[in-house]
């Protein structure tokens, strides 16, 4: 049986009077709501709105501020930390990116670490903002500890993403948005709903053992950084997952690595904090800050044309550059509409009548 | 049998004079040699003295230019264009790097594209100059192509590896320096040399297929991105090299993908270069551009050994922080000598021999 198809206008009306019934002023809905579905309409659907009612259980439960007063609080002239007043990342992060865009203008790049705020949705979101502005975006996050670095048992980072959005002319720009483990835990949740088991490498047992069990991470055990395993590179992923938490959380002032606060309502953050709620990092550099913008634009059309021509192996149809399939989604759901998994469904409508409103 | 042990200050004299005999200005001369070695000593020996004749092979070939006049072409507040006028990438590197710091200094960050450059020696030693300056330090630089981008037969990247430096108080530093392949192409040079077979996922062969030859890239095969393959993430091995490749390479206006010149001398570059020379990447942040340096160096101490004491799956010994074995190593080394294989002595002394010079 296949997902119920919502229209984007109809999740847009709602998700906004979810965001206006916790308090949201008017703007910051319509950002967060933006920012929300950006995930649902590109397709990494454990991003979206199956995220709407976590939030609401946060921002209950006084850790989602939800009319913060988002502000910087140390610059320079390429560089800011920006408190986010504990509101929701979704509200904090574009602000942020916005300081980054306006520090490029002026210094030619701009970067900004982000301390006190909450889960921001995809990090491809805030990247792009700056595509606009013939700037290249950056967008880091670190998250809840569900990640064991190499040889260690113990979750204690994130699957702190990353994203770089780059310009190109005629060609789509280049996004790449990835999660820094292999693979996202979103990957795991769709095998969850489907009682899929996981290919090895993806997550270990609590003791640390090669496991095909989707729901490890809720006995114990915890995710791979991206490599699987020493030999194949693990370690690689996590100094990749480090660097995430460390620009993002040492550099603002906000928790790393194990005193991430959870995601979840129903887990309490660490009672021995090292800083405020959870950390993103922003980047942006203006094009013509290297070289003439359109000559960058042109041979960037360039490289992306050489490799998706490139020749492949047998049965397969193409070389992927980043950012294709996201697009190709976001064009077909925007038009035919957005399909959403039962349970969330199920979830949105109790969601609303808590609040006296339909879904 | 073990391998000859060299002491350091008899390989940095032979190195000297080699950069002398090649028409290197003294104070090059001596950094070329400073970087060059830092790769034997951090136990990277795949990019140390082992490349030395083949540097001087591309300098026969007018590839390399001994004196070069390395120059900014381009600049804002925070960011810089440098051509390198084709010098040793050993040189070229610092001087580039210095400018970042300058750029850092005065901006908070830094940020230097480079042309017309050649390989650059280890990235980390470049990212690890910023850390006497209480900033962080990042490097990357693109490669000739070894690297079949997913679901591709040919290859069009590099290794592409990146650096990161970040300073601490009382730990060491934080410094990550990976190839953003599975395995690093030294790493394939050693099993090569043992006659040993290669894990598979670390290459391909020239159709695309699984392969446990070391040498499969002498034969038309490829690098695989790390992640080994895409169900264990290696399109996001792809993302990192690509990021790395345009980075270093369309920001600055060198050559990228499959048009970077060959590192050996034997093999002619593209005919239809689309820049000049290799490119390199380089950042440096001043940490109080974020937050006090104190403040931020004790939180890296904090984090260092919160990582550093996690509990570790039975049978390992410890969770290893970036930059620990490296710098473990060159603390051994710089007291016991440099072990260099025989083959590369052998090379050592045919070079030696046609400068007149003895190893």
């Amino acid at each position: 049986m296949s997902d119920p198809i919502y229209a984007y206008q109809d999740l847009e009306r709602f998700a906004l009077s979810i965001f206006e019934k916790i308090g949201c002023p008017s703007a910051q809905a319509k950002v967060a709501t933006e920012v929300l579905l950006k995930a649902d309409l590109r397709g990494i659907d454990s991003h979206g709105i199956a995220r709407l009612s976590g939030y609401v259980r946060l921002w209950k439960k006084k850790r989602v501020n939800s009319t913060p007063n988002v502000r910087i609080v140390h610059e320079s002239p390429s560089t800011a930390v920006v408190d986010g007043d504990s509101g929701l990342g979704l509200v904090v992060a574009p602000v942020a990116m916005e300081i980054a865009i306006e520090k490029a203008r002026q210094a030619g790049t701009g970067w900004v670490s982000v301390k006190n705020s909450n889960h921001f949705g995809i990090a491809g979101y805030h990247a792009m903002m700056a595509l606009q502005h013939d700037m290249i975006g950056m967008a880091m996050t670190n998250a809840s500890p569900l990640v064991a670095p190499t040889f260690s048992v113990e979750r204690l980072l994130g699957t702190n993403p990353i994203a770089v959005a780059i310009p190109a002319d005629q060609q789509p720009p280049f996004v790449a948005d990835f999660a820094t483990t292999t693979a996202a835990n979103g990957k795991l949740e769709i095998l969850q709903r489907k009682n899929i088991e996981a290919p090895v490498g993806w997550v270990q047992t609590k003791t640390g053992m090669a496991s095909t069990d989707p729901n490890e991470a809720k006995s114990g055990g915890a995710l791979i950084p991206l490599g699987s395993d020493r030999e194949h590179g693990s370690h690689k992923g996590f100094c990749l997952g480090a660097w995430v938490d460390i620009f993002s959380a040492v550099l603002s002032g906000a928790n790393y690595g194990p005193w991430v606060p959870p995601f979840v309502a129903f887990l309490d953050p660490p009672s021995d904090p090292v800083g405020e709620g959870i950390g993103h990092f922003f980047g942006a550099m203006r094009v013509d800050a290297f070289r003439p913008a359109g000559e960058f634009k042109s041979h960037m059309d360039n490289w992306i044309s050489r490799f998706r021509k490139a020749k492949t192996i047998e049965g397969q149809e193409r070389v992927i550059i980043p950012g294709d399939p996201e697009r190709e989604t976001e064009q077909i759901r925007m038009r035919e509409g957005i399909p959403i998994n039962p349970k969330v469904v199920e979830d949105l409508k109790d969601l609303a009548a808590s609040f006296g409103l339909q879904f």
